[in-house]
């Protein structure tokens, strides 16, 4: 059923900007709507690759994308920076937080996941996780001034405890984590300390589950563990996380005493939580969520009794429908982000023309990992069969597959080919970190 | 005189790693001396180009290196991360804020500048400088904001407030950051929004004195004043600013009433103060200041009665002494500063083997300054006699003066060939801006 409007053309508002609400945008280009595209900051973030900024190996404007550059040539899209307050699905609008009201005939909200510390907020404050360039900022800032403390301080416990790294979560974003904190300290800082010997760091990965890389087949878990104590990272699995403070985290284990490890930069990467925006839109519908806070949508990723609301990527709980087969859930991966996206879209496009609605089907081309710049896991589902393989050779198609999708994504080979390089040299050129004044003062007061 | 300490190598502290800083370490690399080079932050910043940073067109890694990663073959250097709050010329040592003290038998305070509101310190919320990577990244934030609320707002007048760009001194900075605002305006947004016209900018440079670039000869100011103006600047000279708000600038010309530009982005770059510790290292040794702050040192760049401790660069007022010829006031410009910090390093040595030292002489090879992408304002002073030229050719000379220099420093073709390029094709890469909900509650909260 098509929406009237001024013009005549429907409107449609995407919520976000990530993987989901990028494609559903470009896949709506050349359709005959008026596309609003709003998001909370002026870049699209090529998240797989923000441990990197993290790390202090990449420059945040390598994996960023400003929006509005990317649509420039898409006169039917109009990009605005915004936060989008609620959606009222009554009145058909959108609010934004500084009081502008964005009506629609159709609604796309991706609008992503953000952290979830189990209930206990507070410790966001002393453990950040990773999912915003601002984030990475932080994690990089504490990484490097750790070393920085650690040549500084006399108290050899003090010293000890600068040079603990406990990363929490032991999925893709923390087996990077933990991989690349290990090769800063093994690769790029010796030799650069008077006082400390910064290969003598400490990494810890903590996981609740038996193993890491849990939605991996278990053999390449079990690999990318051997990876990572190869890097000297101390894997600690069937351990739960259950106090975080500025400068320790309690540990209970399985089997065996809760203990404590004292450190100065503890990583988050243990959970994620839909964005509040999912709750706030299922009290307003009737739509239902889970426990992690992702709307519960239909086969063709509208809401129920809302066919012109679609919810997609980390926000929403879809299943893919393979004719013949029981539904399977969606996986909170940037493909299939980039699936729903395009999904969402071109169901739209069907209802405009009066045409029924497409279920979802999400084609799942296989996972990657990477540990460090010698090692990776890859279980590839081609049509070709499956392939699963690890270690240098995995890590070069897990090198090439990111070039090639940051090459469509900025098309600027020489980003690229330069991280490249450093990485192989193991040299990290984006090391800079500032705010340290104001880091320090928060520091200070936490303490008192 | 030698100084004895353990080991009986003399130890050297120099404070800060700027261009006078690191030039004085680099010196004593092979010397029979300890150094500690101590900043407050973990780079080296090449200031030149700071003004790319704060308009979008690097990122910060390109022109911050790690310092201790610049001296990580200087076994005799040791880095260290701090801010000094005091310099304790009888007990001979150095305090930093966080309690460490280190004691020096030599001393170089290369602690730079910051900004002078001349007085009104309170402008300096509503109009940042450009002295460090978090000035750049504020004043980018500003100015790629300014757009994306100019095209959410529907006031006409506000409208205007958001697209007009106030640079306060007509200096080398203020004329690089008005020139740069007036292209991204005109080359580089254009066509990436739907209610505004970016091009229909208005950027003014505001500038007390008669002339833009006064340090530079007359015919090359009034060149680059067209240049300005022929990218869309409006150029105001012989206006003093008398106010400054959130929103706003007050201007007073030296005929005519006074009058406010209203404007949501405003940059400073119409004065330096030297670093506070020049006050404080003044008073505790009876040497005296100038009117901005920098401490006045003997010919050989140390301070009356303290041969131990040398002040160089934005921190020092120093004369350059030619034999036969009256002594010259010695500029604020970074190739002054790193021959300072190498006579400084070589007169310690001196000192260290007995001998007299040489009072310092500054070779000034000229002066740059570019305007645009295409235009710039050479004048140089070599043996082979003088060259004054401006335009194409100058921002020619300019571009690769700056990549060699950038290379000596990083050694990193690639990163300088990726900016020219994108320079040249007129585009901007580092547009990500983080940070937005900070900003807009500050906003908030300055506006109640």
């Amino acid at each position: 059923m098509a929406a009237s409007t001024n013009n005549n053309k429907p409107r449609v508002v995407i919520i976000g900007c990530g993987f989901g609400g990028l494609e559903a945008a470009r896949a709506l280009a050349r359709a005959p709507v008026d596309v609003t595209l709003v998001d909370r900051t002026n870049h699209h973030l090529f998240q797989p690759l923000l441990y990197q900024v993290a790390t202090a190996g990449l420059s945040a404007p390598a994996i960023a994308a400003p929006i509005r550059h990317l649509f420039r040539k898409q006169a039917n899209v109009t990009c605005l920076l915004g936060e989008v307050s609620a959606i009222d699905p009554g009145a058909r609008q959108v609010q934004l937080k500084d009081g502008m009201a964005l009506p629609y005939d159709h609604l796309v909200v991706a609008a992503g996941a953000t952290h979830s510390y189990f209930g206990r907020d507070e410790w966001a404050a002393f453990a950040p996780g990773l999912k915003t360039l601002d984030d990475a900022f932080e994690i990089r800032r504490r990484i490097l001034l750790a070393f920085e403390s650690a040549e500084k301080e006399s108290d050899p416990r003090a010293r000890e405890a600068c040079l603990t790294f406990v990363v929490i979560g032991g999925g893709p974003t923390g087996v990077e984590m933990a991989g690349t904190v290990a090769e800063i300290a093994c690769d790029t800082l010796p030799g650069e300390f008077r006082h400390i010997d910064p290969a003598k760091a400490q990494v810890l990965l903590i996981e609740g589950s038996p193993r890491v890389l849990l939605a991996m087949p278990e053999d390449l878990s079990l690999r990318a563990q051997r990876q990572l104590e190869r890097l000297g990272v101390q894997v600690r699995v069937n351990s739960r996380v259950t106090s975080v403070d500025a400068g320790s985290v309690e540990v209970q284990p399985e089997s065996g005493a809760a203990y404590r490890i004292a450190s100065r930069c503890i990583v988050w990467a243990a959970g994620v939580a839909a964005s509040p925006l999912g709750r706030q839109l299922a009290d307003a519908t009737g739509a239902r969520t889970d426990r992690a806070g992702r709307v519960l949508v239909e086969p063709d990723l509208t809401l129920p009794g809302h066919p012109e609301i679609s919810v997609i990527g980390d926000l929403a709980a879809a299943q893919s429908h393979v004719p013949g087969k029981e539904p399977r859930p969606v996986p909170g991966v940037s493909p299939a982000a980039k699936q729903m996206g395009r999904a969402a879209a071109a169901n739209i496009l069907r209802r405009i023309a009066g045409q029924p609605t497409r279920p979802f089907r999400y084609r799942d081309y296989g996972n990657l990992a990477t540990i460090g710049r010698n090692a990776a896991v890859v279980d590839l589902a081609w049509r070709l069969g499956r392939f699963k393989f690890s270690g240098y050779f995995a890590w070069l198609f897990w090198l090439f597959a990111h070039i090639y999708f940051l090459i469509g994504f900025r098309n600027r080979l020489v980003v690229l080919i330069d991280w490249a390089s450093a990485y192989w040299s193991r040299q990290r050129y984006a090391r800079v970190v500032t705010g340290i004044e104001q880091q320090q003062a928060k520091a200070r007061g936490a303490q008192t």
